[in-house]
């Protein structure tokens, strides 16, 4: 046992993830479909110790933080079947504040770290699938660019899945990530889903459509329809929206300054520009485009969002020990 | 046959139309509820003529607006038995351009004013199920208050019926129109509905909790408990707009100036304001508050939506012959 360092990219889906079947075990309601992206990642370092630390971004971690990294913790030691304490050092590196610092990343890498430090050698299915009880998400972050969630039944069969590397690795697309607002979020990602599935009822049909979504855009990938890709991201980001709307209480994501954007997009798909977006839980946008054509829109988004930052990425790679 | 002028204003649904289950005889999939307010109304003045004419807000109509005209009036002959033509002078009478003028105020004293110019004198039942072949929801303007459009499955018994008196009159309630935008809608509501009930999968959800939301508003109103209709109309709104999200084509009345007021509106709540909002097929909103109350929330909101042109409304009368 000893340091290891893992890296990590955060993954934006394009089929979204709502909803916890299993919320003890992470098993979600549908199967989702994700692009890791190369410009956002998270970079974490693991130690032999004799307490669990956690530090993340520099700043000592205490109180609920470190008891959720304990008990995330507890799962790896219990599959390696030790009780060796870890030292986690955790660094997520977003070029700015742009809301994607997402959990994704982050457990990601910890999962591929610690369970090094563990002396565990892990294939990827193990990983995405011990990865996913940390946050559902990071499951997907355990491979590089398209990955299928395939949602399972139990703790063994809920795991990422790459898509067939052949079919993708030459499509020409790339997100860019609109910095509309980074004060925290009011409605976390855990209590906004665990309130959708509990009173919203658009949420059966959301779970249906999601399925049928998926079957859907993973043709158009294979077809390297990038519209069609576009526009069925676009309408299933929508909808999990509205699943929100419909719950009780009420909730959103949208901000005033989320409208502009969208609106800013529908003027440049009027003016020829082919370019959608997804939303997450949270204000910011991702526009999905050519990464051919993503400079000269991210240039015609500037004039029309002249306060927005941009970033853009294009797909990135798997979780890996560096 | 002689001149007839009849006034009718306007209504605002706190459980929601949304969807016609026959678009010929415009009889909807769900029973809605609205309030008739005294601050905007339609006048209109029907004379037998030669030929059928319309005059609106001073400007003569023709082509597709004289025709649409001229299919209602047949509708009305046909009840009446006669070929009579009509001239048809209307004005509507809204304060500023508060997106209120709506087709109920119109379409309703249309059919008073032009089923008394035919030589019929009906009752409302009747005036409301043939208002109804106009315009939806103008079959609730026939009545003042609170009034059901009670669905029915066919032209005899879908119509408006005006909720109890004895339980509503002495409610303490006012309506307050926030001015969002005076611009046309890009999506008019025939056509938004329409795209709803064919491609949301989400429409069906709706309908199914509109009749549970039009039960527990009703209770709430013979309660007295205006928290809870405001409560139940807030969302009932929010519902109707979610299913749009999710129609294909997705579309939203939603401006970012919408989501301004309703941020107001939250901030108003946790400063203790009764208040809470509904919305229709356009960006503007409506704020239920109690009636007593009304001047002092506009005049809080005022500070917090300088911009935003504000009208108070309280519950009108039924529609009339002057």
């Amino acid at each position: 046992m000893s340091t290891y360092t893992a890296v990590a990219h955060t993954n934006i889906a394009l089929i979204k993830y709502w909803g916890k079947k299993d919320p003890q075990l992470i098993i979600p309601y549908n199967s989702s479909l994700s692009l890791t992206l190369d410009q956002f990642y998270t970079k974490t370092t693991v130690t032999p110790a004799t307490t669990d630390q956690f530090t993340l971004d520099a700043q000592p971690i205490t109180g609920p933080g470190l008891t959720k990294m304990t008990a995330f913790l507890d799962i790896l030691r219990a599959y390696a079947k030790t009780d060796q304490k870890l030292a986690v050092t955790s660094t997520n590196h977003v070029p700015t504040a742009a809301g994607l610092a997402s959990s994704a990343s982050g457990l990601a890498a910890l999962t591929v770290a610690a369970t090094a430090a563990l002396g565990l050698n892990l294939p990827k299915q193990t990983l995405s699938r011990l990865a996913r009880r940390g946050s559902g998400s990071a499951c997907r972050s355990i491979y590089g660019g398209f990955v299928e969630w395939q949602k399972g039944q139990t703790d063994e069969d809920s795991y990422g899945v790459p898509l067939n590397p052949a079919e993708t690795t030459d499509l020409d697309i790339a997100m860019i990530a609109l910095v509309i607002s980074d004060t925290a979020k009011t409605v976390s990602s855990r209590q906004g889903m665990a309130n959708t599935v509990a009173t919203s009822p658009f949420y059966p049909a959301f779970v249906q459509r999601c399925e049928a979504d998926l079957t859907a855009i993973k043709a158009a990938i294979a077809a390297k329809d990038l519209q069609q890709v576009g526009e069925i991201a676009e309408a299933n980001a929508l909808k999990m929206h509205a699943t929100m709307l419909a719950a009780t209480p009420p909730f959103s994501y949208f901000l005033p300054e989320t409208l502009q954007a969208i609106a800013a997009i529908q003027q440049l798909r009027t003016q020829g520009y082919l370019c959608y977006f997804t939303m997450d839980a949270g204000p910011n946008i991702k526009i999905i485009c050519a990464a051919s054509q993503s400079q000269r829109i991210a240039q015609a988004l500037k004039k029309l969002l002249p306060k927005v930052a941009m970033v853009i990425a294009k797909p990135g790679p798997g979780a890996k020990l560096i």
